[in-house]
């Protein structure tokens, strides 16, 4: 079985100052590939920390390491790797030539001697292009062994990986696994372990599942091993569980709830309009992360303050003081005010109690009452919402973005 | 030197699913009381991969193992260092009784044997409260040295650590470091560490100095070891450096520039109201992300649809069509919008090309403006941010809130 083993360099990574999203880059994109990373480890920037984790890995097939590539002094991971791999480090002048042209590019400088550092190839290595950055990852081979030293930032590294890593390994080695994803919309994670479940039957057991909680969605990863009568049947278990999901399944080409919605807003020509509570702009954050939302996002009101409810959006003075803020009724008013007052086919209105305050014997935190509204209908729902303001907030967005996909699906 | 070692168990942290945040967790909580991580594992949830990471940390004092303690087979740390301890697994009907008076207060339930599996402890040692699930956490010692088992969820870990496991930590084992934290306010991280080595001269070797990028500030971490000269010169440092960022420092209670800002107007019994385009509501959400902001945060508004800037904020048609959306006398139109229809003694606006598509020669994806106005003057101030979509909104957001601040602090 393949080994593989990620080394991450970085005093960063162990003080709490940095978050090892390279691991889930790496870990993630492997996995899609159909290959396994069988361990990490994290070790500060030092010779011996380095070398000692090198030996470790004696026995993988491929080692990455990331970071520690960058031109100052405190960068041990080209030297170290060149050290254990007794491969003296040899001058590349393509490279710096690479390196000066990058950074005339940007009206950028760098002391001779950093450009000279990253310039350095263990003898035999490969230099990684870098389109992010100066310092080029580096790969060896002895065999059927590979290391690979990865820059630390992650907009230097994704790329590499992609473009440059991924493909040579895919060429050496063949991959054991084989993945099919698909999403599911706005479900808890035990619901969807459920339908799977259920969906599977007796197979359940034939196949590897992981669940991972998206933005806005659960994310089903389905997988056998190649050449398996598993790997034959693997198309008709994810169409099985697609069925199980139904309506809920996110279609192929949609990797998350929004882009769903925004394909369905697209094929439909709607725009869409936001007046939002207790998501504070939320729900207009997440449509308008995604590139080219103008074409069917409008904008949208955050009418946080109760005046603000009653003066940009209309909602009377008598529904507020005796519904209150939270309730069916206000957000009635709320999708009314803003499909009256904008050119808006679909409307979304929220009104809720994030916390940690506010909340009532009544109507507890995570009470939230979100609404949908379009040219003649109308559909509003009542929450109950556990966990902190945080949580709350993200959920309701989250239900909310399933409640419009669902409306725009009605019409 | 103190030798901690995190083994973090878990398949989902090596194939993409999960970001390992408890790492991120423990070693920033360890470094804010002068201890460091030495190095951290990653491994999948196996009895030979648990065993054979126990063992190189045999030289550890400390072992920290998270992950794999829930009720299930797959669940392995439990058994696995009990074996490697060489202490059978006893059962503590105390426990049991724990979890079934938890899931009791919830209406849930567990299976009679998922509530044994976890009502067993090695031989001597002794169980941590978990407060927000069923899996108490486990602490062994022998002698100088200990052994920690937590919980996976974060939600879990984190008060174990904090309340149960920390305060254990620091009974037993002298901190070697001492730590003070300071917040600078929207600047990059290079000019950061350029205003610290100016601020420290000649004496900036003589601490140990760590940078974390924040959502919308720089920390920066001061370290020295306790008992030397430069423990005795800490706070002269800090300060030192403190004043070397003058009104760009945050004050010692904000963590943040956004509770400075909240700290600010609640001082000066202002409110503010937003009107965003490219930011889509990111600076509404920013505001709203805080408890209690409506003390202080009226509403939004967001005019993506340049319709809606002149519709919802009266922009001219005129300015539109003769500068362009994004540019200084749109936004400034914006501000006048929000204080002409609103009751906000402060306002923001941005307009700006967050990309990745709408670019010109003249004004490249990147360019935004930012305004602020109050109710006798006003500031616009045009930035060119480099990067991806998200980047130059997650930048505009803090520029904004930057601008804010100085607004406030200049009345």
């Amino acid at each position: 079985m393949l080994n593989i083993q990620v080394i991450s360099v970085g005093d960063e990574l162990l003080c709490g100052n940095t978050a090892n999203t390279n691991l889930l880059f790496i870990g993630g994109r492997l996995a899609a590939h159909g290959y396994r990373v069988a361990g990490e480890c994290c070790i500060p920037d030092t010779r011996e920390a380095i070398f000692h984790a090198l030996s470790e890995s004696k026995d993988a097939d491929i080692v990455i390491l990331t970071g520690g590539l960058g031109p100052t002094k405190d960068d041990m991971t080209r030297p170290t790797t060149a050290e254990f791999l007794h491969r003296p480090l040899v001058f590349h002048p393509e490279i710096r030539a690479g390196i000066l042209a990058y950074l005339g590019e940007r009206g950028k400088k760098m002391p001779p001697e950093a450009a000279e550092v990253q310039s350095m190839v263990p003898e035999g290595g490969v230099p990684l292009k870098n389109q992010n950055g100066t310092a080029p990852g580096l790969l060896m081979t002895d065999g059927a062994k590979m290391w690979a030293l990865l820059p630390g930032p992650p907009r230097e590294l994704r790329p590499m990986f992609e473009n440059e890593l991924l493909p040579r390994i895919l060429e050496k080695y063949a991959p054991l696994w084989r993945e099919i994803s698909l999403h599911a919309l706005g479900l808890g994670e035990s619901i969807v372990e459920d339908t799977v479940r259920k969906a599977l039957g007796a197979d359940l057991s034939r196949f590897h599942l992981a669940y991972c909680i998206k933005e806005d969605n659960v994310e089903i990863r389905v997988g056998a091993l190649r050449g398996t009568q598993e790997d034959a049947d693997l198309e008709k278990a994810v169409a099985t569980i697609r069925q199980g999901f139904g309506t809920a399944a996110l279609p192929e080409d949609c990797n998350s709830a929004i882009e769903y919605l925004a394909k369905l807003l697209r094929e439909k020509g709607w725009t869409l309009a936001t007046a939002e509570s207790c998501t504070g702009g939320g729900i207009a954050t997440r449509c308008t992360d995604l590139p080219g939302s103008s074409d069917w996002f409008l904008g949208g009101f955050v009418t946080y303050a109760n005046s603000w409810k009653e003066q940009l959006l209309g909602v009377r003075k008598e529904t507020l003081e005796s519904h209150g803020a939270v309730s069916a009724e206000t957000v009635s008013e709320m999708l009314d005010g803003v499909l009256q007052k904008t050119n808006a086919d679909l409307a979304v209105a929220v009104s809720g109690i994030a916390g940690p305050g506010g909340g009532t014997p009544e109507k507890p935190v995570g009470t939230v009452f979100i609404g949908t509204a379009w040219r003649d209908g109308k559909n509003i729902q009542e929450f109950h919402i556990h966990g902190l303001r945080d949580t709350v907030r993200a959920r309701t967005i989250s239900y909310a973005t399933a409640m419009l996909i669902n409306s725009v699906l009605k019409q």
